[in-house]
């Protein structure tokens, strides 16, 4: 039941959501999660009952300059605990243990963190032990449960990298980063005309060594290599290198500047 | 360039991409790229001259249970010959180093592996060495970059931590997976009836014990209830525990069923 929902106003501001490790086994995993959480910007890391203790010198290589988020991370001694101050649990599992739970994909989650984060909630993801996963009762006492779709021949996801999932969904859910852009050194992307320019020079040396066997063809071949040409996405750089490189195998003067 | 896009149609149905591993130094990465491979689909793994030799006995462990992507890797001379029977390859750099390249999302490079694929083309995605990173002259003989967003102060992934984010999107763009639904094991979701059924029994035990001050109150105290009941989702079996609970708290027989 989520009366606390209407009751609470949460914070003015929230901080980013906290990754909670349930009795983790590996120190290794303890580091690679530290290292997973960084890399996506959280820095929010609770153990409860690590259990080979704490700290453990097993975590410091795996986390691989990422040891300040093992230095800073909380201990506790009970699940409870470890949520004690926060508004919003989810809960990672691969199955819901017969719970009548909402259950949420990363990307969900990361929306719904996100929102929780806008209304001044403080979060967190709760993560089970490597060999069995969190406990029923633990699961119990989240508000959501989150399933990473996996192979379903295949599913079982290192600790670490279950947490990298949520990590970086999370940071994905806020990126500016545009999907697809164009690289271009120390140059820029050539205009129409540009390339335009390239092409006439490209035609005439072509026409000048008998390159098109018939007028019907030096259409169609034309064309097609117009086609190709402008595929290139060519910087202004590389049209002039082309220039160049016209001029060099018809051994005749450097084309104008264009 | 890219001209031979043009001239190939490629297969009539294409294998999932293959992931190209060049020049991994550690075994446990190797592993652990097969696990992380497998939790997603992917089981065509391309190890270009491995810095341990290959087999590795130190990959096994860290593949858990995925040691038949390690058994079936393809073990290569030089990244020209596995990228050899490819149509497309992406290749994973932190950096563009100046190359004129399109660059894109682990999202986008998902898309684009999916329509690759569509179009009966072998697709790859080139990962390098856990120090350094892909050399210039490999990230030159992708058609495309693919660059994770990252912690800028942070950005360093672990080898197999960008193989599993290369991959978990791969097997996201066309996952069926709803992004929320309400696991309600061995029971239902209640309808509106089986809700106001319960309100009511609930309203009714509420007067007979004269929990409402006022009229004016009980109108608003039962808006209230109302709203939180409504917030629950719950379940039938849910509905018909709080009719027990009620007739139990009120001492009289059990509600007639809902």
């Amino acid at each position: 039941m989520s009366a606390e929902a209407a009751g609470s106003t949460g914070d003015a501001t929230a901080p980013p959501p906290v990754v909670i490790l349930v009795c983790p086994q590996l120190g290794e995993n303890i580091g690679a999660t530290a290292r997973a959480m960084l890399n996506c910007g959280l820095d929010g890391l609770r153990l409860v009952r690590p259990r080979d203790g704490w700290p453990n010198p097993r975590a410091i290589p795996a986390a691989s300059g990422a040891e300040r988020v093992l230095d800073a991370a909380g201990l506790y001694g009970s699940t409870a605990a470890a949520l004690a101050d926060l508004h919003r649990v989810y809960a990672t599992t691969a199955r819901n243990r017969g719970l009548v739970k909402p259950i949420v994909t990363p990307r969900e989650a990361a929306a719904r963190l996100r929102a929780d984060a806008a209304q001044g909630l403080r979060s967190g993801v709760l993560f089970g032990p490597e060999r069995t996963g969190l406990e029923t009762d633990d699961l119990n006492r989240a508000d959501t449960l989150l399933s990473i779709p996996a192979n379903p021949d295949y599913a079982s996801f290192n600790l670490a990298q279950a947490v990298l999932l949520v990590a970086y969904e999370w940071f994905q859910a806020d990126s500016r980063t545009p999907p697809c852009h164009l690289a271009t050194g120390s140059s820029r992307v050539a205009t129409k005309a540009e390339v335009e320019h390239l092409f006439e020079h490209f035609t005439e040396a072509l026409d000048q060594a008998h390159f098109f066997p018939t007028p019907d063809q030096r259409g169609a071949m034309l064309r097609n290599l117009r086609s190709a040409i402008e595929r290139m996405h060519m910087t202004e750089q590389e049209a002039r290198t082309f220039h160049g490189i016209i001029a060099a195998l018809t051994g005749r003067p450097k084309a104008r500047k264009g």
